[in-house]
């Protein structure tokens, strides 16, 4: 590439606090992806932009760039509006495995492609590992394969999507430049336009255990998700629903599959299947399949009651080469070595749960990796008994934990302690979901 | 080094407008400096402290870590206060090689480190260097020597003053970090406390050929410069000098030697020996052989008139190898082998000198460097006849070229050519010295 641009003016530019044109953009990350543009340039250029911010045209051209800067998968022969879903990480958040086989059983297509977990929030991607034989290392072929004969796939992540967004994300995290929307928001975005998607529902994480933290930042996430969306013609919708507790009750990779399982069979935690439903009904009626989100989700719903979706999930495990007879025999599988329960100090009502340290402690007994060469244990994990609002008495079980490493007992028994607030009144419900972002802007959602 | 920081956090933190206290940017040099913090760590936290800012405490630590990044040239065994000058930078700036002999002459140490020009200013190394034999290439024990034989030295900058500034400075240059003052100032400060010097007389330029555009950046970086000073005791006084126009008539290396010859010699042009005469008398009265800057202003004047400052140049050149027969006779030094005239195409007063576009037209000639790289033809230069408020008539002589490269004449006679305002009016009168600046605060200040 001709040197068109000269870095030290645009990393000037934005210092300076102007905008820089989409071509411009295109440049930088061009230039960067290839090596062009050096890593200290391309890091002094993200500190003036995290502090002098990025302007909607911006953004979107950081994202288009990044797309552009793989293989974009074209899906275009096959037949409908291909849907999938995006969840800005949370713990206990099963609800891929959940929503992709009801959707796909409902006959709108859901291309998905995963990624891996890091700290606190689980993968989907680990969750499908713990199937033994699942595989989600499918190339281009395969995967449009796969989705034109069962209309849905579970792909991971490879190399050959938006590559200019795992460079970036890299430098990012050594340079505290992660925190910033835009960035963000072109990061999950630039993936999600990769994978040959038509509309998208996201959801946006509000809570300590989401890395939104306040309904503000989800709420001024979620806008940023959706314009950039909008932008690229996807209809994007968003919901902010709430990470101040756990999703469901379990927390770990294998123990995250049989709760879904659960779910899709009708039983399985309310949250979770409400949730689940919502953003299902969301994308069949984004499939074009139903005329309205509620009537969308009565068609979730008698997915699960008819059994196709259960049936959906148990085709896409033997497709992509899973143990089928896991998924009709949860209990077939090994348990971990060591159970241990946690019982309540005291009587009275669980008011507050700190997500953030329940998902680090079911890291620390193997469920998660803190860093990205770590092994996971798919038997690990948390299951909460008892969630915000509900009653204990003196001994009862809050919650179990299942690991390998005894070692990690006491810590994590001490860690969990101090994560559970156990008060005298009933606090407040913890509402699910609070609002609603679209193409007509953002408003109060009630369920 | 143990990681007593986590360069992220201490990065995060300039990011979140905090401050650093003297212990973290510390630390952040030293590791800095052993390439413990990598470049883009480095430019992330440059651009943060760029556009959040550096107080006061942090300007000091930064540039008290860069100083003792390097060796700190102890002189404290020789007798006398020692002073230097520093320079911010301009074109025809030949200052350093007149007062530098009137105040050692004086009886006042001066130890001058300097270093080489780079872009449209010149370096006094570079003049230095255009004395056939002369070197500035002394160590430590040699630098020692000399001054306590003739109370000064000219040497050049060595690796081993701070190197911390030199590895910042260039990361600076391509990260659109350079223009902010905290960092002009420490890198300034920290390369003259390591000089060994006990105070210090600054010469902020300020104009169209000077890095400070403007008054009031120019008092800023006085300001911050003077209270650094202060802070590591050593007395400091600033001024803001004229940079709308060269100062003198000769821009080149050897035309400058020449010119400060005349200048030590009582001739030269007055704009020149009255500011050489104002920063020399400064420069004694710090040094404690003068009761005010007005005595010490006299004591100059005497010391040129006497013929005493003179002769020290002479034994300095002598001293360091330099051939006195071309400081005895400048006219034996050879001419360059090109030279052209600029005549006026109408009548009329010179109105404004674009001093930028001259010194780069001097460096088109021959007289620069634009990259560290590029040789320097001593002969080539500039030498104005005529300077702001000047009468001229059509076709006199504005200024004359000196250069061995014909293939440029063409494009510096452009270059000049539109770098030259003639109009009807006669301007105001430029100032020559506008502010003082030291201890005390800043205030506007009368030849």
């Amino acid at each position: 590439m001709s040197s068109k641009y000269n870095i030290v003016s645009l990393i000037r530019k934005k210092r300076d606090q102007k905008s820089l044109n989409a071509d411009e953009i295109s440049y930088l990350i061009e230039a960067y992806s290839n090596s062009e543009i050096e890593d200290y340039q391309m890091s002094a250029f993200l500190m003036a932009g995290y502090l002098n911010g990025l302007n909607a045209e911006e953004s979107s051209a950081l994202t288009y760039s990044m797309l552009h800067s793989g293989e974009i998968l074209d899906l275009s022969h096959i037949p409908g509006v291909k849907v999938d879903k995006h969840s800005t990480g949370g713990v206990g958040d099963k609800l891929s495995l959940i929503l992709a086989p009801i959707v796909a059983s409902a006959g709108v297509p859901v291309p998905m492609i995963s990624g891996r977990g890091l700290g606190h929030t689980g993968g989907t991607l680990d969750k499908l590992a713990s199937i033994p034989g699942f595989s989600t290392d499918v190339d281009l072929t395969r995967y449009k394969e796969i989705i034109e004969k069962h209309g849905m796939v579970l792909a991971g992540q490879t190399a050959e999507i938006a590559p200019a967004d795992k460079k970036l994300y890299a430098l990012r995290d050594v340079t505290a430049t992660v925190e910033y929307i835009p960035f963000i928001a072109g990061s999950i975005m630039s993936k999600k336009l990769a994978e040959g998607i038509d509309a998208l529902v996201l959801d946006v994480k509000v809570g300590n255990g989401a890395f939104m933290k306040t309904t503000e930042q989800a709420i001024e996430l979620a806008e940023t998700l959706v314009s950039i969306g909008e932008h690229f013609n996807k209809k994007t919708i968003a919901y902010i629903t709430n990470m101040h507790q756990p999703l469901g009750k379990a927390i770990g990779n294998w123990l995250e599959v049989k709760e879904s399982i659960d779910c899709l069979k009708g039983s399985g935690p309310s949250d979770t299947n409400i949730l689940s439903h919502l953003l299902s009904g969301t994308m069949i009626y984004l499939g074009g399949k139903a005329d309205s989100v509620d009537t969308g989700i009565e068609m979730s719903r008698k997915q699960v009651e008819n059994g196709k979706a259960f049936q959906k999930w148990v085709d896409i495990v033997e497709e992509q080469g899973g143990d089928i007879s896991y998924i009709n025999d949860p209990k077939k599988y090994p348990t971990a070595g060591f159970e241990f329960e946690l019982l309540a100090s005291r009587k009275g009502y669980i008011q507050a749960l700190d997500t953030f340290s329940i998902g680090m402690a079911a890291l620390e007994l193997g469920a998660g990796r803190k860093i990205i060469s770590d092994t996971i244990d798919p038997t690990a994990g948390i299951v909460l008994e008892k969630k915000i609002g509900d009653k204990i008495l003196k001994g009862e079980t809050i919650l179990r934990c299942y690991t390998n490493k005894p070692a990690m007992i006491d810590i994590v028994t001490e860690q969990l302690f101090s994560a559970i607030t156990i008060g005298n009144e009933k606090p407040a419900t913890e509402v699910l979901v609070t609002h609603i972002s679209d193409s007509q802007g953002t408003r109060a959602f009630e369920l």
